[in-house]
């Protein structure tokens, strides 16, 4: 199997959902599973997107930063990018778009789809790193800022996870995007008017690794929590 | 990292729900992942315990079969054992030892479960395997056979899977048992009066391969079914 059929995964979503947001890998050892992918950092510190194998961090008050190997995060998505060209969209929305993707591909595996081109409107957030002890997701998240760019030039990164999977990962898609002046970016909140090459990488391997050295997780009693719920909440 | 941090799985539970029953993997190459696990054949065919580095396959008649090279399989658990002493048990039945497990142990990881000893009474099935066009879990699993001994000494071998994952796996435990004489054993329905080391092996990885070049897979529709219902139906 060569890697680049595996999507390496670090915590999961449900995790974050009561506030288990301790930073449980490091950068150094993200980059050993992939040169592109996505996460947030420890207590949701901003909205990161790597590609080419560097780390791009967007803050909570909308500056990009590279981060160091010593950066940790609870919840990243990293692959060795091996994408295929799926089809060439112009002036497309959101929406538009993933019904594109998925007319023209299985929803029953993972897959990333990289997409740089030109935007018409492009609509992010960040949150802004909170300390413990740490809050929920949805109160953490709502210390959050909210960018907004017009005709902008930059990559979207997305991964796409079947349902079934609700809950390790978002059911669906994730997408995060970064300008390529890099003074703009953030997980997705929504975008209009997209023209470019719609690139995608199907995986056969969800690599899923869980911080099992982490107390703070491992002892966390998750019954009786609507975590689906939560997580469609503050991903949505 | 260390392949016994590794639990493999090829396929979910949530395919087998429909009836995607086709053989996507050989013995050979689930063999490369392992040395222990549990599975199903083709179409429902027995109930799999690999000991060992040795597939035994429980089949619908009762008898004991090691499997060739190439039999196949469309759900399948395996890892490379390094088992550590968790507590001694007398006289224990699976509920109780169930509760003394996640007594000693977080269910916020994937773990194996080995205990070789003796068991008063054990309960066990094997399904008897169907063809194409496979019918569904529930209706095929129906076509099963019911075994029971009393006084066996045998190897229970289980996985347990966090809640989060439920419809990849089962959440929970999932258990198959084979006597030491080989002409029992199956898909554990319940034991009483275990008595023996229970053995347990923790994961930080669930490795998780899907049927990507399977299209009856690919392009089949799971929108709208109650994939977790009929699972718990089914492995209960």
């Amino acid at each position: 199997m060569s890697k680049e059929n595996v999507l390496y995964q670090h915590g999961t979503l449900a995790l974050l959902v009561p506030g288990l947001l301790d930073g449980t890998i490091t950068m150094k050892e993200l980059l050993e599973h992939g040169d592109t992918g996505i996460g947030t950092g420890e207590g949701l510190d901003g909205e990161l997107v790597i590609l080419n194998g560097v780390p791009y961090q967007v803050d909570s008050t909308g500056k990009v930063n590279i981060v160091t190997d010593k950066f940790t995060l609870p919840f990243a998505n990293i692959h060795f990018a091996k994408f295929q060209k799926l089809v060439h969209v112009e002036n497309m929305d959101q929406s538009d778009l993933e019904k594109k993707i998925m007319s023209l591909t299985s929803g029953n595996t993972f897959f990333a789809i990289r997409l740089h081109g030109t935007f018409a409107k492009v609509n992010t957030r960040a949150v802004k790193k909170s300390h413990k002890p740490y809050s929920t997701l949805a109160k953490t998240a709502q210390n959050q800022s909210i960018f907004e760019q017009e005709n902008v030039e930059g990559t979207l990164l997305s991964y796409y996870s079947p349902d079934i999977f609700d809950g390790a990962a978002v059911g669906g898609f994730h997408h995060h995007f970064l300008a390529d002046k890099h003074d703009f970016g953030g997980h997705n909140l929504g975008f209009e008017g997209a023209t470019g090459d719609i690139e995608i990488q199907q995986f056969d391997t969800l690599e899923q690794h869980l911080p099992v050295k982490n107390s703070d997780y491992m002892d966390y009693d998750f019954s009786g929590q609507d975590i689906l719920g939560a997580i469609h909440e503050a991903e949505s």
